[in-house]
């Protein structure tokens, strides 16, 4: 499978959904279409829209909704006018009854009508944002993928929809910790502020070096790990509430959209 | 009826809701329980909950949700753990297709087990903040309501909710607009950072000096209108979309809560 380095550089957000929605590229989107927001999918039957949708207003950290596209509409019409979000992710998971089931490239076949689109922000948004204020963020340095853990943390839940919080880790040195606070509490639409500093016992995280999901990254001598609420916390919901049907992107092939990073900040 | 001079000064929330419950005290709460948020309040039949909920995604400036209470349940757990909200606020509005038909002191005959309370931030909230900031705010130094205007800015439709977004303003003195925007900007959760500096006539208002709803403040030489998103809008939205049944609170009439405004910066 391709990676991210084998995509023409420069492509615009709506030149690179033309590529995916042509299907000759399946590759993580991980720095691609720089200072563009990129997306988590969630897409479920109306019938468990209401109880979804309460998940994401009752948990904003690890759901913040950037838009709700319409039963049967495949067009996100606010973040990205024109898209097809049947074929414009690069990658999809389609679980169902809670198990993964399937990891197709596009939603051709599975499209119905009343299915409801979700999109929701990621911490590539606030990633940047950190690289702006001179904090290194380890896993890009290491170009591996984020460190992401289940924690002990419930969410709050709604209708059928719980699970525990899923957070991802960065290590920060000491001196600056304060202020990736300061800059990521400027994203609410995007994660925001951390959830936790410091201990991972704390949040019922046994290992910090072996994460559940993502790669794990080296926590250097004055290094503080600080976790954030992570957009993959609506699949472990759908592992842990066994509805008939979810579809989401998969980890790391996200939806690129149409909106500019700062944007989404809110001073 | 009474106003918010005739109520014991240094009640805390719970006791000012008690005071309402007993039924012998019908007050605007402005100024009551002061460092506490207050709530705009929205109550709707199960079979509109998800159209609303939408609404309020869509509209995150004039419907910031602070709390989704589950079907049935009069009790908002977040906000104020052990309150009624059949009896908690000092006075209702009840809308039957789009008309004003009541304005009840209780919920008590007409509560269902079918119906979804909708706690939304309150600009209460940030006019401390203001204050805190030095920017003086007319309508608290007139002690009159402040002005609200319906605006040529639609809403974003969900479902059969649509109609103008109402707007509050407050005329700030030109040297302290851009801290004023910088302040609410810390507020997303109650309205947060204006919809508009300046002219009146550029957001459909045509006369400044005669608001739709509450009272006129004087602008003085010098000093620039600004318009907030309010929370208001949903009883506009009621009015546009005419729902069978819509019940909110009575202008200035608001749930207050336990929790602090202070919990609702970003930072």
């Amino acid at each position: 499978m391709a990676d991210s380095s084998s995509v023409p550089a420069g492509l615009t957000p709506a030149e690179l959904r033309l590529r995916f929605r042509a299907g000759g590229l399946v590759a993580p989107t991980s720095g691609l279409a720089p200072g563009f927001v990129q997306a988590n999918l969630v897409i479920l039957p109306q019938a468990l829209a209401f109880d979804f949708l309460l998940f994401c207003q009752r948990n904003p950290k690890p759901c913040p909704l950037l838009e709700v596209v319409d039963a049967g509409s495949i067009e996100p019409r606010l973040m990205a006018p024109g898209a097809d979000l049947r074929t414009d992710t690069p990658k999809y998971r389609v679980y169902r009854d809670g198990t993964l089931a399937a990891e197709p490239i596009d939603l051709k076949e599975l499209w119905a009508d009343d299915l409801i689109s979700f999109l929701i922000g990621c911490s590539f948004t606030f990633e940047s944002a950190l690289i702006e204020a001179g904090i290194p963020v380890r896993h890009i340095e290491q170009c591996s993928n984020v460190p992401m853990y289940i924690t002990s943390i419930p969410t709050a839940p709604a209708g059928v929809f719980h699970g525990p919080m899923v957070v991802s880790m960065r290590p920060v040195p000491a001196a600056q910790v304060v202020r990736a606070v300061q800059v990521t509490s400027r994203f609410p639409a995007v994660h925001g502020a951390p959830v936790h500093i410091g201990d991972p016992a704390a949040i019922g995280i046994r290992d910090i070096a072996r994460p559940e999901l993502g790669d794990p990254v080296e926590i250097r001598p004055g290094e503080v790990p600080i976790f954030w609420a992570c957009g993959v916390t609506p699949q472990a919901a759908a592992m842990a509430s066994r509805p008939p049907l979810m579809i989401t992107h998969a980890p790391g092939h996200m939806f690129v959209t149409d909106r500019r990073d700062a944007e989404y900040s809110v001073l």
